[in-house]
């Protein structure tokens, strides 16, 4: 029998519990779980501590589906298709691009979630003074809207605001957010003449922010969604094959800036 | 319009192809994906390229569950706490978990598909010779079976197994890979006068093999499926605080061995 | 020969000029580096892009050589350790480790170069606004001060800021940061009622500030610096073997906290 | 007064000894070693644990300059600028590059040190053997010869060669794995019937033969040394700015392989 340490408690986690022959997931024997949840569910539970069921754990699938892949021009992408021709393995590729999510590439979800919670607290009338309370502090993007490359829009965007209303409808979330995210979208459209409409991150950040999720953990389920496309990509290029393929042909030669 | 390059194909995928306004995964519309399609479903079909269903997706999506967690004594488990400690973001932390499952802690899932199937060509007379060969070449250990905690039996394991009878008797899978993980449960008990039982990755390796997985991805699925822990335990960690948090407490001091 | 791609300059770099046969680094052939810079010189030539010598060249290479390591308890080194022990390369290993010195673990250095300009701007009477607004910011830690292990000192600290003092008498540095830095240690002494003294991140961003370093590199040579610790125990722990060894012994269980 | 711990060492090391207000690396205290020690020296203190000087601390350093950095289109240096521009500390971005060492990217040294010490056990005569040797176990690539873009020579490696003979002229080195390295040369040029010159790996790899340095250091030096590189390109980007740099330009896309 293995004793617990009786004096210290310097890891502790109400995320696990286990004895040789028992392993507990939040509370629930694992081997209940296999086989019985789905893995969307199960990384609620694991995550979240609790359970989810019906429209919203359709709406959390919907988002872990969303963002499993943009292309091999994302850096995160590239880097681990990269990764996968320099002699490491698979595990090491994925992480390659998993480290590069960073606060600007896979982090507006985590800031979108955050802007709509102020714009929340603020009410309709208040949109306007939260924007721009946001730009002051942050800079001129507005996170979760517009795109670069998608015009005139994201096709994922819709879907999933589609998504939302459904949920609301059966009562299941309030609908709250995706009110506030298509206001936003009204109102950058009407400030720029232009649209500027809701992207994946803006999306996915309505669906965090209705089903109750902590600002930062936006940006942690979208590092789970995009490596799976982080996994499919790497294994793809090691199929392929190629030995320490840099980012362009070789013939695609870097500017020297120098005297 | 955005041009295509038309001279160079430097990197090249049949995972997604993009226009402005259009996201195809492995041919797919995405917007017909999400709400329709399961997160284990889409990372079949992004990673192995068809579409998993019924028995196989269940068994699939067992794997993935089956995985997520081992505790804060896994060193990986452990290292992403301690970097949620340090001032990196919730994917940094992460990835520095997924960076540690290398070819020792969370590579037995694929050393174990390879000797299955190695076990397989050589059918069951074969089997001795097979784990000979196998120790010849990577040295005593088979991977995929004991467990230096969980004894008598790591629960995941017999739960896993049941559930590839159920789809071998149903006729999705040949439950061939089962009856070599049985076989060699027992030769080696056999071989050492004692219960070797079947471990964790032994399980989903036969679920892998079954399911015709190559090798190296029972570790990339593996990665996905632990990510779900790091995550997990990373944002635990951040909400319980802690500055700097090394491995053991602070009274607890390493062994100066020079002289 | 290779043609220079005319038509973009996606990369372009001061650092590295290159044809087939020649390198140039920051405008000089490779050749006449090797063997006649020092490898202390080598990086600041290549990340500052300028030659430095004399009396400058030993205080950045002792803050170099200052922080190499600081034992299996600070969070890096410990998950360099553990990574050795799960069958990854020895780069992965450092890897792993590098990338947790973020603005807590190794962030010090960088804070306190920002803080020191600020109280030179400030100037001497300024000072204790200085921290007041620096806590305001930031929260109450003064970057680069006290310790929670060398009571009463870091014997670090005064030997750095002893060689900043022989650079001052020199005329090779002014000597301010090093008056500024002394001037926070006694104006928290006086503050707190008893000594917090300079830490390593605080006098080797004296170093650093003295330099002209950009603070956010003063967290950048900390981490080149640490690499070494790294490297030398992630070898160490391959050396003395061991397989997914965790943060603490077996018998060292972690608390469960749930219900 | 920290007690230490009694019953465990589960983490043993030789490098680092410490008491609150001492610190000791091997063996000496650290404050002897700063402003006394060249950060070259230090790395080789921490990591070998003995001293270099003389000419043999010249041939470590010239090994550690010589490899900072080989420009923007090698996988390493693109990564750590991509993760430059993603929003993630300068660390992060560093360890993004590290991680990407792998056997293939900067692998190859550690293999030529083997490859020297087999073809050293063979003698002159057994060359050829060892060669053919080498390729039936790891492929036809002979590690440390060739260069893809340097032709028709890497000027790095007769620089690095000719600091060889000055040591082994003044009795510092042997000169024996220098003379190795030039039979490779000189049977596969004979072999192909054109020059396939040493590179630097194969010329770095010389020198920790001559120096005594186990194999796998070959790597760990090698990723010491191109840390600068990724520091230096890392935080040339972030000056640079650019938000989620990809690869390649927008206008440059990938080509869809699929149906």
């Amino acid at each position: 029998m293995i004793e617990r340490n009786k004096v210290s408690d310097w890891w502790r986690t109400r995320i696990i519990d286990m004895e040789p022959g028992r392993i507990h997931l939040r509370g629930q024997p694992i081997e209940d779980l296999i086989g019985q949840t789905g893995f969307a569910q199960m990384i609620w539970l694991l995550v979240m501590g609790d359970t989810i069921t019906g429209h919203r754990a359709t709406l959390f699938e919907a988002a872990l589906v969303a963002s499993v892949d943009h292309g091999p021009q994302a850096p995160s992408i590239a880097a681990a298709r990269m990764a996968a021709t320099c002699g490491v393995g698979l595990q090491s590729a994925m992480a390659t691009g998993l480290n590069m999510l960073g606060s600007v590439h896979g982090g507006a979800g985590e800031q979108a979630v955050e802007l709509y919670r102020e714009c929340e607290k603020a009410g309709p009338e208040g949109l306007a003074e939260s924007l721009d309370t946001w730009r002051a502090k942050h800079g001129r993007f507005i996170p979760g809207f517009g795109h670069r490359f998608h015009k005139p829009v994201d096709p994922r965007a819709p879907r999933l605001l589609g998504l939302v209303d459904d949920s609301a409808e059966a009562g299941a979330v309030s609908g709250v957010y995706a009110e506030i995210g298509r206001a936003i979208e009204r109102h950058l459209a009407e400030e720029r003449g232009k649209p500027v409409p809701m992207n994946i991150d803006g999306a996915t950040a309505v669906i965090y922010a209705e089903l109750g999720c902590p600002p930062p953990l936006a940006r942690g389920f979208f590092g789970l969604s995009r490596s799976v496309g982080l996994l499919a990509h790497a294994w793809e290029q090691m199929e392929q094959g190629g030995r320490n393929k840099g980012p362009t042909p070789p013939e695609y030669r870097w500017t020297y800036d120098g005297d």
